[in-house]
């Protein structure tokens, strides 16, 4: 099986269904007092933009792991198609949160919906990391032992903390979007390359 | 005709066809008690789940056949094409066998529409592996004999079987989503890569 | 500006359009009588059966083309531009030719918008053959002097015999998606790739 | 991190959210006296075609630019994920801009809304650019620094030509999709290429 074509097909995965998070923020009904109408919207915006930024980040955690793949075989292939099942899903509850948010009403259930689809997906990254590095199953021969432990400590622990968010969600809708866009970073800081580089930096 | 430019091509049309599987869920139309309405929506969710791993594992097959045919020629593309319309095809279906199911009205129909479309599917495979391999039109020269003879009949095979599936529509639209999960699982066991690759392993 | 990218931004787009089509089949709004309602919906089914094969070979179209293009330039690119913007919009008519005949209603008016765009689309082909191929401007220096006047009065031809299928859509809508499938095969046939490769078996 | 793979996933971006703006134009709801329901839609359409050319020359703009750059890091992937999300909500401004147009209500807020937008891309654009070029970060060692600091001067002006636009929104809203239109040449006449190739051809 090609890793390319395997990374590409995800890639396109990814860049479509980044792009339809625009069809999660619906269209006015009224069209007098449009610039009210288009404020009412706003939390549809914020999901938006908070949304696009999960799955911005996410394309390039994936395009990082794979970047220390040393080739790919039919268990990672499934638990890829798993991991984009849940990333291809995001626009759902994003444009669910919005609406809520819009109406005032159901905003707590939609926050938990949308936290707990992020809990789903952070515990499939560490699925898919286990599954890969556990053994150096699929790792490269270069990627550092260290490495390797300290990534896993950070996939396992990712998951359970966005498990943990959930909480947040019955507490505020919109602090669920802030805290989704912090927690993003979580993945941002991208702890994998940043120390395989600096381990290439100290190596010779 | 360049493969790679057709492979390119088909891996973007498989990606979206994948990713508007989430527009065939429906957004909810009330936000009070959301998450009994969220509830309801558990069939499309289903169709979703199901609908994703067809349409990912026949992208595995897809990449699969390609990688053993040696060159394309126009005659395959229009197969293509056609297995294409049939794929693309599929979120339809899908959003109207999860509709059916959340109104309890229409699901039987909806089931074998759902089904007739897999196989019309699985015939349109078979007919793109018969025009690559019959006289070995396509295949790579190192493809082994025996391996092509076993993929023939497994590829007729599908399409029987996936015919026969239809059956099963008539009795309940839930079973029949099980049943197209497990049945996809029929091209995701891959008899010609697995054979190849132990004949790869037996031949030197 | 490169070659490739472009080809590959274009594929993208060709792969987005074709896929959006199925958009187009609008959901049953009754799932009573859910086979009636189904079978109401055919002339969608049609519709989409043809913008899905002329998309398809335009498509075809296009890869060969670019295939006997030396390098692009900013013209083309413009006017590749054009081209894209009438076939991504092909799914628009598309929906509207097969809602008109799904109500009875405004069929011929929906069929002559449906066959006008095409004729647009015809012309923007001829016009993109012509800024290539006039003093050869971007073409290969072994594409054949006889191929390219060929070529050159067939994309005209194109042009006028898609305008004039206008004419068709006065006199039935149904006619006219059987036409245009028909017509699709005007470009199917290839005659540029065809003779180029008896020239290329006739010339050593 | 692989420029390469960053150029696929933003080339996927761009395809997608080009093709998507086909869907910003409402289907006819009434078939009687089709002729005239689609003529209602023509500011819609007008919208479609001044958003294709935009995103067209954007693409092509985010061609030129990553063909100058060396290499890229995690400063240009963030920005270059700003970058996206302004375009890939363009399809929202356009479709509201489209319907107030044809409601003949609200047209001019619509008008300033896609206005904002622009300019907020244009600004993005500008800071992407900064942050590339400022002490050459991430150019190529033969991008001229002649151009460097005309492109940077451009891209400058370029957002502050943008905001400024804002004020025509409040004139006419017709006027306001013609200028951006033509706002749109701003980029297309691509100040870094044709003067990199002039440059080309007098060095040596």
């Amino acid at each position: 099986m090609s890793k390319e074509r395997l990374e590409a097909f995800s890639d396109g995965v990814f860049a479509i269904a980044i792009t339809l998070l625009v069809l999660t923020i619906g269209q006015p009904t009224k069209y007098t007092d449009l610039a009210h109408q288009l404020g009412l919207r706003w939390p549809s915006l914020a999901a938006y933009v908070v949304s696009f930024i999960v799955i911005g980040i996410m394309w390039l955690n994936h395009h990082t792991i794979f970047t220390h793949l040393d080739h790919i075989d039919r268990g990672l292939f499934y638990l890829n198609l798993l991991l984009l099942m849940t990333i291809v899903f995001i626009p759902y509850p994003t444009g669910v949160l919005g609406e809520a948010l819009r109406r005032g009403v159901g905003a707590r259930t939609a926050a938990v919906f949308y936290t707990a689809i992020m809990a789903i997906n952070a515990s499939v990254w560490a699925a898919l990391w286990l599954y890969a590095s556990v053994g150096r199953r699929l790792l490269r021969a270069e990627f550092p032992e260290a490495q390797r432990s300290m990534a896993t400590v950070l996939f396992i622990a990712g998951a359970f903390v966005y498990t943990a968010s959930i909480g947040v969600a019955f507490i505020n809708a919109y602090l669920t979007l802030a805290v989704q866009g912090v927690l993003a970073l979580y993945y941002a800081l991208d702890p994998i390359a940043r120390r395989t580089r600096r381990q290439q930096v100290a190596s010779p």
